[in-house]
Parts: C-alpha cells; sequence; structure tokens
C-alpha cells in the first residue's frame, strides 16, 4: 500500500518537526535537538522491532532517517511559521499517532502476538517515543500527567484488534480504528478531558 | 515447578502494586500510573530477556500483564489499607526482589553466559524496573542512594551461582540463596545498613 | 589485531573511571557508582549490539566487565590524583571515544547496514553510554548542550565510511579517522568552540 508508506512517512517527518520544536527553549544544540527529533519520531518503533525481536526499521530502510533530517531541517528553516499554526501541527500530530498505534498493532499481529500483547505494541509505538523524547529533557513525561493522549490511541488499538479479530477488511479496519483515535483526541482536546490523576483519593 | 510460577507472579502482582503506589502523589495520571506498575514489575524480566536475546516473558505469557492489571487495580482499590500495612507490602517486595535475583540468574545460566555474567543478570532482573520507574519520575534512582537492596541481590546471586557451579540441587539453591537476600535485607533495614556514599573523601 | 583489542579494554577503562568520577558527589553509594560506571562504559555498546541483534559484548566477553571493575577500582584508589591530571584524563578520553566511533561504525559495516546507518552506529557507540550516564543522574545529556564532541565523532564515522567504501586498508583508516575525531575535539576544547544552541532564532 503506497498511501500507507506516504502516511507513515508523514508520521516520522511530523514528529521529527515537533521534537525538534520541543528540544528548542531547553539550550539544547544543534545535535541534541536533532538526538531528540530522532527518537521522538523513531524511539517507539524501535523498542517496538527490540521487543519484538525484528529488524529494527530505520537500520534496514535509511528512509526513515532521511524523513528525520527532513523534518530537522524544515522545521529549523519555518521555525517562526510553524509556533503559529500550532492547529495545523496538532493535526499531523493526531494523524501521526493514529497511524503509528494501528501499524505497531499490525506489526505485533504479524507476529502471532497475543490479542492483548499487540494492543500494547500500539501504545508503545505510538507513545514511547514522546515518553523518551522527555526523559532525554528530564522531564517527567507528558502523557503519563496529561491529555488523554494515550487513552486514544488504546481505544483505537482494542477497536483495531477486535475488528481484525472479526476478520474485517485491514484497509477499512486501519481508516475505522485510526479515524477513532483522531476523533477521540480531538474532542478530548477541544472539550480540556482528561483522565483522573492519582492522588490520596483514587 | 507449580510453586514457582506462582511465586514469579505473585512479585510481578506485588510490585506493580508498589510501582503504583509510588506513581501515587506524583500528579500522574490513570495511564502513567499503569505505564509505572508496568515497568516497576516487569522492566527488569524484559531487558534481561532483550540482553540474552530471548523471547520476552510477557509477549508469549500474556498471564504476567494480566498480573500487572490486577496488582494496579489491587493497589486502586485498597490503597489506604496498603499504606497502612507498610511491613506487609515490605515482606511482599523482599520476598519478590529475592525470587527475581535467582530466576534472573536461573534464566542466564540456562542461555550458558558465564558464571560472572549471570551475577548481573539477577541484579539487573531484580533491579531495573526500580531503576526504570524512578528514571520515568525524574528521581536520581533509590537503589543508587541508600537501602543495602542491590548489594543483598549480589551476595544472594553469587551464592546461587556458586552452589549452582557444585551442582547443589536447584530447589535447594533456589531456597536457601534466595532466603539470603531476604535475611540480609531485611537485617539492613532494621539496622539501617547502608553503603558507603561516595563523595570526596571515598 | 592484538592491539586494537588493547585499545578497546582501556577505552572500558577509562571510560569506567570517568563513570566513576562523575558520580561522586552526587550522594550516590558504591553500588550506584558502579553501575553509572557500568553504563558509562558499556551502555553505547550494548545499544548498538542490541539494535544489531548480535550477542551483547560484555556477555560474551566477561573481560569487559572486569575491566569496568578495575576501572572502578583504580578511580576509587587515585580519585585525588585523578581529579589533579584531568588533562591526562581527557587524552584517554578523548582516546577513548575515537576508538568507540570508529569499532561502532565497523561493527554496523559488517552487519551490512547502508552506509548512512553505519555512521549513526558509530555516533550510538561513542555518546550513548554518557547519554544514560547523564539520564541516570537526571541531568540533560551532556552532549546535547555543550562540547563539540558529537560532532567530531560524526566527521571522523563520515571519513571512516567514505575511505572504506573507496577501499582504504582498514588500519591506515581507523588511524586516520580516528585522529581526525581526536583532532577535531581537542581544537575545539582549546577553541572552546560549541555548536549554535537551539534558541528562538535558530
Amino acid at each position: 500500500m503506497v498511501f500507507l508508506t506516504f502516511l507513515d512517512y508523514l508520521g516520522v517527518f511530523v514528529f521529527a518537526m515537533s521534537g525538534l520544536l520541543t528540544a528548542s527553549g531547553k539550550k539544547l544544540d544543534l545535535f541534541g535537538g536533532f538526538i531528540i527529533a530522532f527518537v521522538t519520531a523513531l524511539g517507539g518503533g524501535t523498542l517496538r522491532d527490540l521487543l519484538l525481536n525484528v529488524d529494527i526499521s530505520w537500520i534496514i530502510k535509511p528512509n526513515y532517517v532521511y524523513m528525520v533530517i527532513a523534518g530537522v531541517i524544515f522545521a529549523l528553516a519555518f521555525k517562526k511559521v510553524l509556533n503559529r499554526i500550532r492547529k495545523t501541527m496538532f493535526l499531523f500530530d493526531t494523524i501521526g499517532i493514529s497511524l503509528f498505534t494501528i501499524l505497531g498493532v499490525q506489526k505485533a499481529l504479524e507476529h502471532d502476538t497475543p490479542l492483548a500483547i499487540a494492543v500494547i505494541f500500539g501504545l508503545i509505538t505510538a507513545t514511547f517515543g514522546g515518553v523518551i523524547r522527555d526523559i532525554l529533557s528530564t522531564e517527567i513525561p507528558l502523557i503519563f500527567r496529561k491529555e488523554i493522549y494515550a487513552t486514544a490511541c488504546l481505544i483505537g488499538a482494542i477497536s483495531f484488534v477486535v475488528l481484525h479479530h472479526y476478520d474485517i477488511n485491514e484497509t477499512v479496519n486501519l481508516i475505522l480504528s485510526g479515524s477513532l483515535i483522531a476523533i477521540i483526541r480531538t474532542i478530548a482536546v477541544i472539550k480540556k478531558l482528561g483522565l483522573p490523576v492519582l492522588n490520596d483519593k483514587i
């Protein structure tokens, strides 16, 4: 599926941009910014491939690395503009996580993991890049603290696994479950929904 | 050995509880709490399996994941009680690390690592979950700073490797070396023993 | 090549010393100091081997672990002297990163990665140990913030890959590209050169 590959590369490109923008203002130098962009874009997929014991995607397809480099250059060149069009960035970012979730679930299912484990792989692929990004910046990972981000991925991953179990056509499933993630996240951000925070009571 | 499997699951359950309790009060949401519980319980074993290049235990046995979920739910439901019975928790926790140490050494020996390396795998399995937990909360890992925790695991792991070398029955060895860890840790906590802290003099 | 193996062990020894010295003054105990020394010396190579899906070097050659232990003991015994001869330490450290970079590139090329990917493996091998060291101490990794360190490794790695592509003798290539890294880093430190820091303008 050419379109899927295109979306995958787009996701890497967008995540690299968002990584670079996050790195700015933290007194990181260019190299640090590039590393943050790299792990934001490819860290989740790398952990997924390590755990599944398959070839790391960016080692066998260096195109992924070139997309990161392109994303970094683009973000450096158009930083001011990008900071102004946060809403467009949010759109790309949401497409990115929706797609990464489904691709992670798919890759796990291809390697015959149990269904519940495939769901976890969707989550890892979509969220772990951001987790490493935050750890490298010595911040408590954002997705542990707010946004419904991970919950949206979780619901979409479960949806994909269930529809897959009932032999729904993969492309249809991808579109349905991916859209579900994008819609839930968008609604959550608009309505400022969040998960309950753990405290003395809960 | 059914009893060993039972203890292993119990260890995961207890570590998940302790991870969730640690996460509380750090302004993490439910998802963050679950991730902290997951890595506390399964992080050490995951790194061990990655380094040994064997199948990740929780991927092929999803029961481990269900034990984490059960531990999280249990901890959420009985938080107040659990915070009151810290001593019981300490007991479970000590059983957990004793067992994780020995299981880590065993798994390494099964894959024919040198004896010194098997000892390191015992340490990794028992301590690394807590290390990732602390890094995700952006704290310097607890076991690098206090408690004789890791030292107890080290001594027990060496004991297991030595007795294994002299062909002592595995079950006897497990009980002896595991108890050694539990006893050293308990004495250390009661007597408030710690390793020397690195400073200008040492 | 006996000389190469000697340099490799020396690099591990020196990195372990520098890890231990970094750990001092952070209120870490002996165990914590040892772990920091271990990951500083062997963390980069471990990640490289994990990603390439080959046996982890220190598991099959425990000599690496013994070099770490030796480095820790040496650093503890001669801490005062070592703190006084920072320049000598810098020399060893520079030899270490130069060598680790080239060894990382070589190992990747042996496993037929694309050339651009081999360059990344040189960087990972040379820098990742320091990155984990800083994360474990909850600091933003040093090499993301200052020094031309990583850039020197990058240039040397590219040099090695290009000369390798043109079938230059490996030993000659090692000496040329390795020296290039050492020279660039030394000049950068003497002249206090750094990469531009990411901020609102760049």
